[in-house]
């Protein structure tokens, strides 16, 4: 299923009118504030976030799982899927894919296919927190990290396995995200876990291509888990630095102790030039995978001043990759999505309306009131019309969840796809 | 000091026009999505929250105190304080003093200042956390909750005659906090403890005139405790059942374990007709008492949409007692509390926005993400034209802090009370 | 499958001769300090923990479940496993079913069973978290708590279920632990939920046996969730006093936000009659349900302080139902309880040991020190020699583990069911 | 005041009989396990921690401070005290100065004193978090981060004078603790402090004599901060790192969010050869800097297990300091130091009961279950006779606290040095 320019324009109509009338009532003002606008659009509309295969279905609770009607089952309708969210968001330019769940059959078509969509390929995935079948080892107790050799070797080869995939898609980077760790105390030797995990990662370090890089996540806990083999982000960026130039850390919001200041995290990574990727969700107890944005926004927007700051200043990093890590139980994955996009869209716009000059003056003036007053000026407007604009322009829906829902893509995929698909993976 | 009101019109005029602009342009949209604007206008102005005494001084930390300049050091200059405060913003229209820290001397003279100022007195406050130049039993191991009955009693008379310094200033609540706890396991007797506690709050209650409420605090551990008495909200609300119907449970944001969901205490408190009082603060990692809003805003919000659902449908609970309470160590107190009275206008305004009738609907039909898109449409909406005419229909300053800032507040305060006055207290 | 006792009594041979050594010099010890060691045994060999029939097989994570060889498939083969442990440890006299996953087919040949390895069966426990095969509804938006009646009815019908084969079998009380709550913000009205919660509680509680009682969980969170019904001890405290003398709130250790002060919760609940049912787990981040002591063994320590203390001096609380509510990734299931068990016999063993009258005395005096010296005394001493002991006397194992493994237990079991037996249920 | 070694040896009299029944009970089994106790005794004894002059004292909280009777008021007072703990534990034998409380005016007599008492000079600690009288610049804003050169450079010097001070008292390494940080959101760039915190600890680096070492230590948060300028031990590794070899990151117990594996972080910095010193304390909330052992003593244990491995394995990393860094409010001083001495040695002999190599060969197999009881058949050993032994033979009391007591330590310091004598400092 494919979503016609034409429809989304037909369904613009209506707002046409409200939005102009908004979106010039804004630009008014923010010009006056001394405010590029176009400028603003502009960056909104380069602004693109890679949406994983896995995010397209619904997730998994340890007591079960409630699919969703019409999920995509084959890599192909995945990324129809992703055509969709990027028809209407204009936002949604980028597939992450997990391997194994989505292996190519036909390269060239997977390509042309995503190219029709207008999608590249970001960031692939390996999986090495879950046996596949035949597979000759376990990674029961650990992958990367495992005492065994034999293991870590087949840990390793997937990874290079990956990357090949990866490769002839177009994509740039390896994501490794690791489940080694330990369910009790005593259980894994601390040191030894590390020394097995630098050494594997800096395996497949060496088979990484030249223009690729490689991105290490790191996660304090998982359910039932007494450590992880990377907890933090000192551990990554350790890792990384032993790795090599082109290895980096990547920081998913949901993946932090209680109270973590994540902001401070990512300043500290992009100063040192090590700010690889990012992973948005959001989260009231844990990693809970939510929507981004639907519980901490102000956070988002602490976070989203600091990449604009390092994205201005730090030429030692490269643009990080953006991607959105969620997990859907209860909400059509596709309008989940929608609204995480939507989200970061806005934590981005308002962070882009901090005034940075007075900021730095105000900073050396020792004028905490005024500080806030800066950051609190910019998130209290309301930027909505900013987004539209930057969606209008580049063919997308003023309001993408509006339309997705009056263009009924959901009955449709009901339709062509039957009740009980199943997203391939989790 | 005192703040003209014709002052505060002559800088408001240079904002009028652009003010009349946004409130216009935002009125208009909000009348055409069926909001009652005149109506959110009149419950803005009357939404009014108390100053404590003790916030208009600069707080203490364990490695000492920076006091502020021009701090008032007499109950007199603390409402002359809260008057700049109410004449700026218009909604801190009542003082809530900390008893032996305000003892008034003549209470006709002080009862008409703050009659002058506009100012009713709020809830009064006990302490029985500090040990007072000559009392005769030390606080050291508990007030109410001490194992020794005589220090109990003078905890409970201490209570008393706060209560009648209040009955003599209009007063109708007495706020209970207590720093009792433990320091070490095996310590306390944690049902003793907890016996007394609910007997000393009994003898309390019992000296309550007809027409007064008595709240409990309650809070999870101090620095270096191992317990606290009323540990949460749960054993507040027990008290609370356990002194009668004029007992209340009092909410400090501030006084929560990590990621605890307090708009649902909220609800179940209104539920039950047990919320009497409401601290307002911010915290990053405890209880940090700084401004309002500054960290956790969409918190805030999700509060107020509690607090104005149970306001709307709650007949059972009181109208609650509103009151800041933050602590100031970098920033001038009173600019502060212009940050911290603006952030608890703009969270009930956004609050006030929400379509409770869609809401309700989308609820019944477990469209959970319409849910989230009522409450972020409100959220979303930049309120502050709301704010300023709500204001500038009292009198009030469009911009209070400007205000401030531009009638140099603080340093005529600087020079009718000098440089190093000490707020009494802490 | 079924362990002689004779088995038992030879493997127990070879480390006689050192128990009794060791037992007699610690013995003499206590003896001069003015414990009574008898009744210290007397009171070990009392204590029973019930063991819930899902936590026999390997327990789910969200990304698989690795099942563990000869889990048992039946309930015959669920209560032949509590059989083993129990005639190992002495201490595991008691199994709480799960329904659906144990209906049992032939009442009396299943209570023949259990009574055959000298087990009872404990509380009952419902199960609203799933959809079961053939529902008419669904309990994907909640189940006691939902809004629509038919579903609240079918949840609260199946608890009467629930109770009902409990009751056949012998069974004296129904617990009801809760998925219900929401993911977003906004899903929920809280107080509705509530209201609904609470109604449901109560019809349930009306079907309940003049003999039986009802335990309400609590649980802060699960995974991917914003709120919980029934989010801590309050508000399980609150519903139990709407429902009735026979309802009571239960303790699960797992269930609750990080630093929280349980033993005083504990406390609380005792005091005021309202502990009801005990579940024993422990985590190091959040519900991890790993095995008993097996992170913070002090804290478990401090927890039996005030459960001795409340059998002690309140009576008031009726005798509390102990349960093991564990989940098991990496370890033999039955060997991961024996050392749960043993974690619980310890804590306990030493919780007696605290000289109680001394403590009292040292609190009445202030002297944290010795108060602290008091818990720290009986916390130190090793009491393996006393569990041990107590376990001799019953005819039981003096090291279960050791025997379990020197028996090939887990290889005889795989022999008998096979290796991909799967526990029914999660 | 001074406690002669005889008064100490005629207190323990009557108790050498009973110990040394326990000792040579326990012995004989240890003997038989394959542990060679002589060398743990050995160890226990060598086993020094350093006392910080601050914890001499009572510590302040923010409503105010109870004084102990005694207090040192003095540096040679508080050498005195150190010289008390030591003589009845022999495991206190250096003391942790703290500038600007603790300048020696006769720095010859200072160390005969200190050598009289047996005790040499652990670390030094600089205080850059509190304005010193007639300093020209404040540190309200930050110290080594603070945007203005001058303030940093006063804070760099400040360092080099205590470098100074220490190295006239064979000191051989400085603490660098930082309250630099933010109140709020906005307040602080980040980068900015970082940089600015880098180049001042590298200034303070360049004065380090060739045989001294910088710790640099971390803490993720104060009461009413928003951020620190060093979080966490990542940010202070990549500081170390940036210093050069002789720099290194400092773990205090209480400075970590919750939750966190402290033990792991251990076993990564040691097998970085990071490590450099070690703070003890223990909490229950956040860093509540109570006695050692008092709410987590299984984490210690953990911890210490780390350290052991670390000490045996990590050539690459240098002993560490150790040092108490604890509060007390409630407790007297000595009497709260004696019972964390005894925390510390009873963590660490547990530690070296530890079967490495049955360990090992578990991990190797991945017997998750004997690890566990590896660790817990250590943990569950009852070590105070080893303790007492080491004591003994050193010539230290059997029981300190009882000595501590029983000699009337406290009544004679109250009438050399006055009841109302304060501590230098906080």
């Amino acid at each position: 299923m494919r979503i016609d320019k034409e429809r989304i324009q037909e369904k613009n109509q209506k707002d046409l009118k409200p939005h102009q009338e908004k979106f010039d009532f804004l630009s008014n003002y923010l010009l006056k504030d001394g405010h590029d606008v176009v400028e603003i659009i502009n960056k909104l509309s380069k602004f693109q976030v890679a949406i994983p295969s896995w995010a397209l279905g619904a997730g998994g609770t340890r007591f079960g799982r409630f699919s969703f009607q019409g999920e995509p089952s084959t890599l192909e309708q995945k990324i129809d899927d992703v055509g969709i969210l990027h028809a209407l968001t204009q936002t949604a330019g980028a597939i992450s894919l997990h391997i194994p769940w989505d292996v190519p059959k036909d390269y060239e078509a997977i390509k042309q296919l995503a190219t029709s969509h207008n999608i590249v390929f970001d960031a692939v995935n390996s999986n090495t927190f879950q046996d596949q079948k035949n597979a000759k080892e376990s990674y029961r107790f650990g992958s990367l990290s495992n005492r065994e050799k034999a293991i870590r070797e087949q840990a390793v080869q997937h990874n290079i396995d990956v990357i090949d995939i990866g490769n002839k898609l177009g994509s740039k980077s390896l994501t490794v995200w690791l489940a080694d760790g330990s369910n009790f105390p005593g259980q894994n030797n601390f040191q030894n876990a590390l020394q097995n995990t630098q050494d594997s990662l800096k395996d497949i370090y060496r088979a990484l291509p030249e223009d690729w890089k490689l991105f290490i996540e790191y996660k304090p806990y998982e359910p039932n888990f007494y450590s992880t083999v990377i907890q933090d982000w000192g551990t990554s960026f350790m890792l990384a630095n032993e790795c090599g130039d082109r290895a980096y850390t990547l920081v998913d919001l949901g993946h932090h102790l209680p109270n973590t200041n994540i902001e401070q995290i990512v300043a500290t990574l992009m100063m040192k030039g090590k700010l690889g990727g990012f992973h948005f969700n959001d989260s009231k107890y844990g990693d809970d995978d939510i929507t981004v944005g639907s519980i901490k926004p102000y956070a988002l927007f602490l976070i989203f001043n600091e990449l604009v700051y390092g994205m201005n200043n730090n030429p030692q990093n490269p643009y990080p990759a953006w991607m959105i890590d969620a997990s859907h139980n209860i909400k059509d994955p596709l309008e989940d999505l929608i609204q995480s996009l939507e989200a970061i869209q806005e934590s981005y716009a308002k962070a882009l309306l901090i005034d940075q000059d007075q900021l730095r003056l105000a900073q050396m003036e020792n004028d905490v009131v005024r500080c806030q007053e800066i950051l609190q000026n910019a998130y209290r407007t309301d930027v909505r019309p900013l987004l539209q604009e930057a969606r209008r322009k580049s063919g997308g829906a003023l309001s993408p969840l509006n339309t997705y829902r009056s263009l009924k893509v959901r009955e449709n995929l009901i339709q062509a796809r039957g009740k009980n698909s199943v997203a391939s993976g989790l």
